[in-house]
């Protein structure tokens, strides 16, 4: 179920820094949580050009969400947070201030996938 | 405002399999919540080729997710996710380790549709 | 961090319209909250025509979603909402049952840009 969502401007990402992007962030989430490659999608998506804005002009944001289940720690999260911003920057050389990571919980028990609910986590709650 | 949204690869889905989708999903809700089915909304949206990835390599899941109100019990909602993985299965055949369906709360005072904000469901909240 | 996103059925908005209505959004959440300017995106995505359903008919809804820093009262939520289906209707002459907006909180700390993990905001939270 982690499922991670970065969405750019139409021409910002090759083929190829999708194929390393997608590995990289797959790698940083099962490195940091333990969970199967099996599980972790990324997706990406394009907005055609003039469609993304930032403080009320066009510009070209790179917006990452991530999806995980709940349960993790503010340590697990910031690690993902801090990797993922820094592997974007890296492999398309974008400006930090252009760069949106989020990571978002939600309880294990509000998705199915493979035809099963998704357990919970191992490691216990902490408070956000 | 309950909002469920599919994401596929382009080519994935037919006009077809897209009107059968819609009723069925608009129906799943209905009959699991009572909600009148003039507020279920359904999203197609298609990712490029080679714009999924699972495990790191490309690959074609189908994504759904809905956004439906808080309060909604644990056994509404478990029917809705195995209801909406079964008939996304029949319809087109997926296999199941490639159908991610998620059915993610937010408060009925979040959102405004028809000018009005939303009131809470009828049924007792329960921990989810 | 707060990133507004716009769905509608390709065809829908023109360029002016898309101009406009992020000018309007981002002034919109800046006099709300007191949040600079620099960090509001707004993105326009579309769908393809016969990929929106409402009631389980091909349809064209407006769906706005905002991602906001958790903390901000009901009111001033509600005023965001009512500012945006407002301003949506008066843009593009759409009818109120055709816009869904919604607005999520995510706390601040799931969030980085600019290379750092988010404050949580100046006021107190809210019960929601």
């Amino acid at each position: 179920m982690p499922l991670y969502e970065c969405q750019t401007v139409k021409g910002t990402l090759s083929e190829r820094q999708r194929q390393s992007l997608a590995e990289s962030i797959t790698s940083i989430h099962t490195q940091e949580t333990g969970a199967p490659a099996s599980y972790v999608h990324v997706l990406f998506k394009e907005l055609e050009a003039g469609s993304a804005f930032t403080a009320g002009q066009v510009a070209t944001p790179a917006i990452i969400r991530g999806q995980i289940r709940a349960g993790r720690s503010q340590a697990t999260r910031h690690a993902i947070l801090r990797a993922i911003t820094d592997v974007y920057m890296a492999v398309t050389g974008a400006d930090a201030n252009a760069v949106v990571v989020a990571v978002v919980d939600i309880p294990a028990s509000w998705a199915m996938e493979g035809g099963h609910i998704f357990p919970e986590p191992e490691q216990p709650p902490e408070v956000a």
